[in-house]
């Protein structure tokens, strides 16, 4: 047993270890409580089922990608194409690196994913409000055609899904992803600057 | 047993029939057999495996697939951008349809495609050079900007992934898909006109 009082930060972080050792399917309570030297009624006090201790592994990663990613956008020196291809290129690569390094926890973001978690909406409508942003600057720049912002951020995450939704994984190998990004991602810049 | 000679197209409808009803996973060549009342060698005999007969029963529902949509692509009384438009626009359609209304065999298309079947890629290759033909044409005509229509023609079928790939079925139920994807033929339709 340990001594420290046992914090919700600390079992998230055991439970990924555990995700990471047995992957999303295999992982119990029991296992997270056991590398914890703790009983599985302490877990329980934090996290009343196996879905919630999985739903915050995924969301304290996610809040970790979504302060990157909102550091991207915000570099006020670039104009809105060169934010949103860059935004865009670190989404993708955030998610395929994950994928390639991480494929346990990965595995249980794609879960979370299918089964429509709130975690994987709420990340979804933040991604969606990102893209919205950097649509607004440009039409109030002129670098982008006008256009309603929440259709254009839409068609911006439906016409990249191939490179950042989890279903697409096993595809994030082939050596030829990185090239076939860049080029959709010209396409939709050609698609929405002003004419 | 049945009178006439047994021949590959009969077993394709039987085998079919026996998806339909049964789906992928547990359809066999044995229940393909009973239907046709016929001994499983016979049907050994055209086709080698399980495996054989599933490929067979999509390969005869692409292969229609195919020949609707080369239709749309030939008919030169329209635009190349209508062309474009109308070429995807039938490609998720096609497949909107099936998925709801034929279940079981959109299961099995899907499972090929997952296993990189040479039916599956077959189709991509083909929808891929429709593609091409149609930015070939917009290109000369002076409708698409110059470019290389190999990546192009690439571009376009990855940024539509949402709406023809199997791997997003379960979406294609959503009340918005048809507009989402309506959006997002306008964005690659701008993205690559003349400017």
């Amino acid at each position: 047993m340990r001594g420290e009082p046992l914090d919700a930060e600390t079992i998230v972080s055991a439970t990924e270890e555990v995700l990471r050792r047995h992957g999303p399917e295999k992982t119990t309570v029991l296992d997270v409580a056991r590398l914890l030297g703790v009983s599985h009624g302490s877990v329980y006090r934090h996290f009343p089922s196996k879905a919630a201790l999985r739903e915050a592994v995924i969301r304290r990663w996610l809040d970790r990608v979504r302060e990157d990613l909102a550091a991207t956008v915000q570099d006020s020196e670039l104009t809105p194409p060169d934010r949103l291809r860059g935004l865009l290129t670190a989404m993708f690569a955030t998610k395929w690196t994950k994928a390639r390094e991480d494929p346990e926890l990965f595995a249980t973001f794609r879960a979370l994913a299918a089964e429509h978690s709130t975690v994987s909406s709420a990340h979804v409508a933040f991604l969606l409000a990102q893209i919205r942003a950097i649509v607004v600057d440009g039409i109030a720049d002129g670098d982008f055609a006008a256009g309603e912002p929440d259709a254009i951020a839409r068609a911006i995450l439906n016409a990249t899904s191939r490179f950042h939704d989890p279903t697409h994984a096993a595809e994030w190998h082939s050596p030829e992803v990185e090239a076939e990004s860049t080029d959709v991602i010209s396409l939709i810049l050609n698609g929405i600057r002003t004419r």
